[in-house]
């Protein structure tokens, strides 16, 4: 199935029960976003988005802990945790909390964080779990691997 | 000239010159954030964006005056203004803020407020303009015709 067609399926069974979304992107730049608004009938189940490519705006927007910033970086299991479970907290309506941050490449890499290291925060008033993986990728291909992880994620999130 | 190189050259002059630019999307719905963070090296000019697709986000998150919502609509030069001002403001740094407003349909037209029209916002420290626009077309092309326009604005933008 086509990716547009698999959006289109999500927001019409989250519509359906009634869930809202929100989502909070770094590395991906609006591109959730995007491809969830190219969809009609998106405003039903899709508020906002929060993009915060710098770290003063995951601080400044989404109230995510300086320190833990400094500590861990902001390509951080921690931080995707708070962008995730922030971004949920702070959006009403809002049922599930989406939270991304990596290394899109080419340049920013360390032997530590390599380009295409992706941390994936999905946050639910039950729990919030993150998710490492690695795309290295060009940085369109890397946008697209992590809409595709979190299109899954959607698809099998039970009611 | 591609548009993917009109933004690399847009980013180029202004990262030269450190001017940093914040966005504020409703109807484009991160389109304009995507299609900047595409481009390597957009770091150095551009921090943060707000998808503020629903009405609370636009009040939360732009502090756009839900009075003016009410009076105006959602989709009007006034909250336009507001967008693109008050992302500017609320951002550090940053030197250009741009707000849009629209209704990409297919639904959510009147006749006063036709499917397809837009509101930019363009705001500066010298001053913040608002220009209005009828993009009747599919939404993928209705946000790529405003991305066209803010190119424009930003490669005829004079330091």
């Amino acid at each position: 199935m086509e990716i547009e067609e698999k959006i289109r399926d999500i927001i019409k069974k989250f519509s359906e029960n009634e869930l809202w979304i929100a989502v909070a992107e770094s590395c991906s730049g609006g591109y959730i976003s995007h491809m969830i608004t190219n969809i009609s009938g998106a405003s039903k189940v899709f508020e906002r988005c929060i993009v915060s490519y710098g770290n003063q705006a995951k601080i400044d927007l989404l109230k995510v802990d300086p320190k833990d910033i400094e500590n861990y970086g902001a390509v951080s299991d921690e931080v995707a945790r708070q962008m995730a479970n922030n971004v949920r907290i702070m959006s009403k309506p809002c049922d599930i909390g989406i939270g991304i941050t990596g290394i899109a490449g080419p340049t920013g890499g360390t032997p530590e964080k390599p380009v295409g290291l992706v941390y994936i925060g999905y946050s639910t008033i039950k729990e919030t779990i993150v998710k490492k993986y690695n795309f290295n990728a060009d940085r369109t291909t890397f946008k697209k691997l992590i809409l595709e992880e979190i299109i899954e994620f959607l698809e099998n999130y039970s009611f």
